[in-house]
């Protein structure tokens, strides 16, 4: 028997997570953090534009939310942090799995006046389990990255 | 009797709420700013980042439209304001009230080219009345605080 | 016969044309960017604050599909840009037809370290031609105008 789902609440769902997502990271909340994630969870950050086919420099993938969550946070403990997303395009592919682009910016201030300032797209799956959504797998691509203030002396 | 309600077209005029807010404060139109608001609401604006448990310098609130209007208002007449909001997290707690929180940044441009720069989260609920929802209250805490010009002389 | 529509799902498909409006903008996907737009769109752009009754500065309309999509870009060819969109105020007209307000910021990277920083609002009007939403017309209107760099020498 398969039950008759709502598509509109599925997607309202999948973007709550993201806004999760965004605020746990930015209120460095790691217990929270940790339940926007699959188990599995595979990420994925652009490090540099790649239009035009210039080398992304995407980083080693993040392997599972043991690893996400400690280790990012981690690289972030002295950092202040914005991550704000946009204009969502989500599709359910099944009931209990999904896609996901979504438009973002972040800002990063670490210490000595230097900033981070980036732009580009969140490149997502889902996964429905046991009634709660979560992030499957996240590739951030970046059409700008600029780094403010005194990076080279 | 009880009518069925559909949560997507709730939730839908909720964040319809929060965008005539944010629009009717950046174009300054008072009139309209003050249709989001319920009569009684209550609004509380955080000067300072609070993370690490720091003071958050929240302001004395604003208590009812009456005064939330002219005197945030009054405070931005020299001011040009954005107020741009993101990835809400909205539930209904009745069908008839509902609480919500949205990812923030502002960017405000006083006169001499100082500017004010913040991010943070609105917690809000809201309220409906006569099929209409309204701001009831409303707690802005920020991650950013940040004075860019000449402040300090 | 009239076939019920969801307009939960309505509003979703058009708030999805406006994300793949800026996606493909900044990604400089120009066939995708076509598909955004009705054929007969009609695209102006304020150029200038008109806070205060101020001359906004209005664009000449650009008309047509096959007008504002080579036109524009090219405008953008040595560009990097960010076109962000936020809080959509979308209610539909008809079954077919449907207008809608978005905040927006954008942030344009000229040539020579020139940035060009904006934030407004969209007005927006969409129809919906053999089961797909397209942008009819749009009017940006601007809350902020700054010019960052060395713009005048």
């Amino acid at each position: 028997m398969t039950a008759t789902i709502d598509v509109a609440t599925e997607l309202e769902a999948i973007r709550q997570v993201k806004a999760r997502y965004c605020r746990f990271l930015d209120t460095k909340d790691g217990d929270g953090w940790r339940t926007v994630f699959a188990p599995d969870v595979v990420m994925e950050v652009d490090l540099a534009v790649s239009t035009g086919g210039a080398d992304p420099m995407t980083s080693p993938p993040y392997v599972g939310v043991n690893s996400v969550v400690p280790d990012v946070l981690a690289t972030l403990a002295e950092v202040t942090t914005i991550h704000h997303c946009h204009t969502s395009e989500i599709a359910l592919t099944s009931e209990t799995t999904a896609t996901g682009i979504w438009a973002m910016e972040d800002r990063l201030y670490f210490p000595g006046d230097r900033q981070l300032h980036g732009a580009g797209h969140y490149h997502e799956t889902y996964e429905k389990v046991d009634g709660t959504w979560r992030i499957k797998t996240l590739h951030l691509t970046r059409t700008l990255m600029e780094f403010l203030g005194p990076w080279a002396e």
